[in-house]
C-alpha cells in the first residue's frame, strides 16, 4: 500500500452528507430521473436506415475478432467466420440483443449507492484514464498515485457522482503488474460507490472481481447472483475487437457483471466522415460485442456506448461536444432506444484549460447526453484536452453542472399545483408590492431555488472586493477544503484487513503481466 | 456626429464575407431554422392550467396601465377600466391576441438582411442596454460612444448575429437628450441589420422611426407598409406597465411596426417564487400589452417575452442560465406556442468575468432557447454581470457557440442518404485501414465538420507553445483583429447626408427631453 490510513469503522461521508461544517453545501445523493422527451433528429425512416446499414456491415463486412476464445463462441452461436472476420447476420443479431436487459441495477458494497443503468436514469461517472493530472498550483503533470487518490476522494465526497469509473488519472508511479492492486484497493477503500474495472488481461479482471467480492462482504455465489461492479470496453475501430478487451468482457460475462460497449469512432479518422456512416459503424461494432456476450451468457447486461465525434480536418486532433457530437449522440440515443438497451455516453471537450471552450464544449456534450436519453455519463467530472487531463478544477467546475442538471430533473420545477401557479399569492401582492415578504415565498424560500457552491452570483463590487475570482480560481480552493476535510467511509475492519491480505499476496506474486 | 468618418460608398462587410484574409473565417449569413421538437415539460393540462391561471390574473386582479390613452383605447376595446387598473375577459384576450401575425419578417435597409420572426427561425441579437463596457485590457469602466461604436461594429461583423438590439452598452458620455440621435446614426450607418428603437418617449421614437426610414430611402406610406425595425418593452412587474413603454409601443403600433412585451418576472421578487407563478404572471402582464396592441392597430405584429429566472435568495441578487431559468424558458415556448405567438428570450448569465461559470450559464440559456422554439436571442453576444456589463471577449465567445447552433440546425448532420450511411466506404476502408484517405472522405473533409474560430483543438503541447491563451485571451485577440479591419456596409452618399442633416437639425432643436 502506498498508504496505510489509520484504522476506523466510520466516516461522516458514508451517508447522505447534512449540510452544515463542510467545505461545500452540496445536494443530496440522488440519481437524476431524466423525464424529458429525447431529442430525435431522425425520423423513424431514419432509424430504420441506420439499423438497415449497421446490419449491413455485420452481414456483409464482417467484424474482426482478435480473440479465438471468442470466434468458437460467435461460431457456435451461429456466426460464420472466415479467419478472424466475424459475419453475422440481422435475425441473430436482433435475437441475442433481445436477451439484453432494457434496465438493470448495478449494487456496491454500500447497497444504499445501488444505480439503475436503463430507464430514464442519468448516472454520472468522474473522468476515467487520463495519463495526465493538472491542477492551477502544480500545472499539468504525469498522473501518479497521490493524484489518483485525491480525484478517487472527490469522486466520493461529490453527491452527484453515482459511480468510481476507470483510473480517474493513471498513476504511473506504480509499477503496472501491482497497479491495479493498489489502484482497486484504494478505490474500495476510499468510497463505496459503485467501481468500475478495467479489461486488460485476465490476471486483473479476476484479481479486481475478487477485491470487489471481498469488499461486499458477499460469498462468490451471492455476489454473483447480481451486478456488483462493470467493465468498459472499446473497439478498435474500425470493425476490430481487440483480444484483452474481449477476455474482460466473456469474463466478466460468464459472472453475471455488466459489459459496456464503446466504440471510438471518431469521423473522418476511424470511422466515415459522415456522422450517419460513424453512428453505422459504432453501432455495427457495439452490437457485434453484444451478441457475442449474449451468447456467453444469455442475459448479460450490457450498455451501448457512443463516442462518436469528429477530427479537426486540419490537424487531425479530435475534437468533443461539437455540433457534429452532439447529434451523433442523439441519433445514437434512437437507436439505443430501437434496440432496447441501456446508453453510454460521455461529457467530453477538447480544452487544454479549464476555461470558457472547456464549459460551453461541456455543456454541448452534457446537454446531448440528457437529450439522447443517455443513461450513464462517463468522464462527467473533470475531464480535459480530449481526455489526456484528468483537471482538478473542472472535476469541480463540472459537479456545479452536474447538480444543475440533477436540479433540472426536479419536477418540483414545472409544478402547475393551484399553489405553485400563485393567482392568490398574485393577488395579494398586487402591483404596488414585491414577493420578497409574502407568505408564498417566505414558506418555500430555502428550497424554492437551486444553490450553487460554485457560481458567484454576488454583484461585480462584491465580487472584486473578495478577490475578483474567476470559476477555476474559486474551484481551486474548493477542491483543496474538500481534500482537508475528507474522510472515508465506513468499512469493516475485517474486510479491510482480507482486502489488504490479498493485495499483499497478490503482489507477492508478482502481480499480473505485463506483456498484453 | 462624434464620429465623421471619409466618405466611401461601399464597403466588403455588406454582403456575405469571402473567406479569406480576414480577421476570422465565418460562416456565412443564414437564420438557423430550428427543427427539433420542442422540449415540453408540461402535459396539455399543465398548458391549460398556466392559461387558465393567466386569465384569472387578467380578469380578477388586473393589471396597472400608468397610461390615460392606453386606458382610453382599452376601455373603447372592451376592458373593464377602473381607475388605473385594467380587467379584461379571456374571450376578448383570445380574441386581440388571434389578430397578431404568427410570424412576421422584419426588412432592414438591406433587404438581404430580412429576419423572419416566428415559426422555426432562431434569430440573434447582440448585448443590450449595459451601463459597463469591460475588456481584458481595460477592465469594467462606466459605457461610452467608442465601445458603443465597437460594439456595433462586432454586430454588423458576425454573420451569426442578425438583429441589432438595443444599446450594446450606454454611452453616458453622450447627453441624454441627443444620445439616440448619435446611437442610431452610427447603427444605421455601420450595419445595415435590423435594427431596435427604444420607447423613451414620444421624441425618441418619432426621431429614430424617421431616421431608419430616411435609412431606408422609402417614402413614409412604403415604409409603414412593413415592418422595418422594432421595439422592446419591459413590464414594470408586478403587474404593471408603465408610460413610456405603452406610449412607443402604441407609436410603433400604429406605424405597424412591431413591438415586444418582455415582462422582467424575477421569481422570488416581482413575481412568485414558484415558476409556474412567474410564468403565470409573466404571460399575463405580456398578453396585456399585446391586447393593448392589437386594439390600436389590428394585426400588429407582436412578440412574446420571457425573462423569468430567479433570484438568488441569500442576497436577493437576480440569477441566470439556472435550472429554475431552463424550465421557465420552455414553459414559456409551450404557452407561446398555445397562443400562436413568436417568442422572444436570452442569453444570459450572471458571471462577473468571460470565464467558465458565463458559459457554463450561457449555454444552458442557449440550449433553453433552443429546446423553446425561441425565435428571437436576445443579448445572444456580450452579457455579462446579469446585463450589467457588455463584454468584448464574451461577444466573441458567444459568436463562437451562436456558429455551433447555426451548424447544430444544419440538416447535413443527420443525412441518412446511403452515401451518408457510408458502408460502401467502410467495406473500402476495411478493418484494417483508416478513413483519412479514402475517397467518402476526400471528397467531403473541407465541409464536413463545423471549423471553429475560437475554439483550440490542438494539443496541449501546440497550444503550451502558442502561449497556453485561454479562450478569453484568444477572444481579446479577435476583437482587435476584427475591429482593425471593419469596414462599414455600403450606404448612399445622399442618404447619409439625409440622415447626418436630421440629426444636425434636431440636435439644434434640443434633441428630446430627459424628464420622462
Amino acid at each position: 500500500m502506498n498508504e496505510r490510513r489509520s484504522r476506523r469503522s466510520g466516516g461522516r461521508s458514508g451517508n447522505m452528507r447534512d449540510q452544515s461544517a463542510h467545505a461545500i453545501q452540496q445536494m443530496p445523493w440522488r440519481v437524476p430521473l431524466n423525464t424529458d422527451h429525447p431529442t430525435e433528429p431522425l425520423r423513424p425512416e431514419g432509424v430504420a436506415a441506420i439499423h438497415d446499414a449497421a446490419m449491413r456491415v455485420l452481414e456483409e463486412i464482417g467484424i474482426e475478432f482478435l480473440n479465438a476464445e471468442a470466434r468458437d463462441y460467435l461460431r457456435a452461436g451461429g456466426c460464420e467466420v472466415t479467419g478472424e472476420t466475424v459475419r453475422m447476420d440481422r435475425a441473430l443479431v436482433m435475437e441475442k440483443v433481445a436477451l439484453a436487459p432494457r434496465q438493470f441495477d448495478i449494487i456496491p458494497r454500500n447497497p444504499a449507492r445501488r444505480v439503475t443503468m436503463g430507464g430514464g436514469h442519468m448516472a454520472f461517472v468522474n473522468v476515467s484514464s487520463p495519463p495526465n493530472a493538472m491542477d492551477l498550483d502544480r500545472g499539468r503533470r504525469v498522473g501518479d498515485f497521490a493524484s489518483f487518490q485525491d480525484l478517487v476522494k472527490l469522486t466520493q465526497y461529490f453527491n452527484c457522482l453515482h459511480v468510481v469509473g476507470g483510473y480517474p488519472v493513471e498513476p504511473v508511479d506504480i509499477h503496472a503488474s501491482v497497479r491495479h492492486l493498489d489502484c482497486l484497493f484504494a478505490k474500495l477503500t476510499l468510497t463505496d460507490k459503485v467501481v468500475h474495472a478495467y479489461s486488460l488481461g485476465p490476471e486483473r479482471v479476476e484479481d479486481v472481481i475478487e477485491m470487489a467480492r471481498i469488499a461486499s462482504g458477499l460469498g462468490q455465489a451471492e455476489f454473483e447472483s447480481a451486478p456488483r461492479l462493470f467493465t468498459n470496453i472499446n473497439s478498435s475501430s474500425p470493425l476490430k475487437h481487440d483480444w484483452p478487451m474481449l477476455d474482460g468482457a466473456m469474463r466478466f460475462a460468464r459472472r453475471g457483471q455488466p459489459v459496456i460497449v464503446t466504440p471510438f469512432t471518431l469521423a473522418g479518422a476511424m470511422a466515415p466522415v459522415t456522422m450517419a456512416g460513424a453512428v453505422v459503424q459504432s453501432v455495427a461494432e457495439a452490437l457485434a460485442a453484444i451478441v457475442l456476450l449474449q451468447i456467453v451468457r444469455p442475459g448479460t447486461p450490457v450498455m451501448i456506448g457512443t463516442f462518436t465525434s469528429n477530427v479537426d480536418m486540419r490537424s487531425g486532433a479530435p475534437a468533443f461536444g461539437t455540433p457534429e457530437y452532439v447529434r451523433a449522440t442523439q441519433m445514437t440515443g434512437q437507436m439505443a432506444r430501437f434496440y432496447g438497451l441501456p446508453l453510454r455516453a460521455s461529457n467530453a471537450c477538447a480544452s487544454n484549460a479549464p476555461d470558457a471552450q472547456a464549459m460551453w464544449e461541456s455543456m454541448n456534450s452534457l446537454w446531448s447526453a440528457a437529450q439522447a436519453g443517455v443513461n450513464l455519463v462517463y468522464h462527467a467530472a473533470g475531464w480535459l484536452e480530449g481526455g489526456l487531463i484528468a483537471s482538478y478544477e473542472k472535476f469541480v467546475m463540472d459537479c456545479e453542472v452536474l447538480q444543475q442538471f440533477q436540479r433540472y430533473f426536479d419536477p418540483a420545477l414545472t409544478d402547475t399545483s393551484p399553489e405553485a401557479l400563485a393567482v392568490e399569492a398574485m393577488a395579494e401582492v398586487g402591483p404596488r408590492g414585491h414577493f420578497f415578504g409574502s407568505s408564498h415565498t417566505q414558506s418555500r424560500y430555502t428550497t424554492a431555488f437551486y444553490a450553487p457552491f460554485l457560481s458567484d452570483w454576488r454583484n461585480y463590487e462584491a465580487w472584486a472586493e473578495d478577490g475578483a475570482l474567476q470559476a477555476d480560481q474559486r474551484a481551486n480552493r474548493i477542491w483543496k477544503a474538500i481534500l482537508a476535510e475528507f474522510d472515508p467511509p465506513p468499512m469493516d475492519d475485517a474486510i479491510r484487513d482480507e482486502l489488504a491480505d490479498f493485495v499483499a499476496r497478490r503482489k507477492r506474486e508478482g502481480g499480473a503481466p505485463t506483456d498484453f
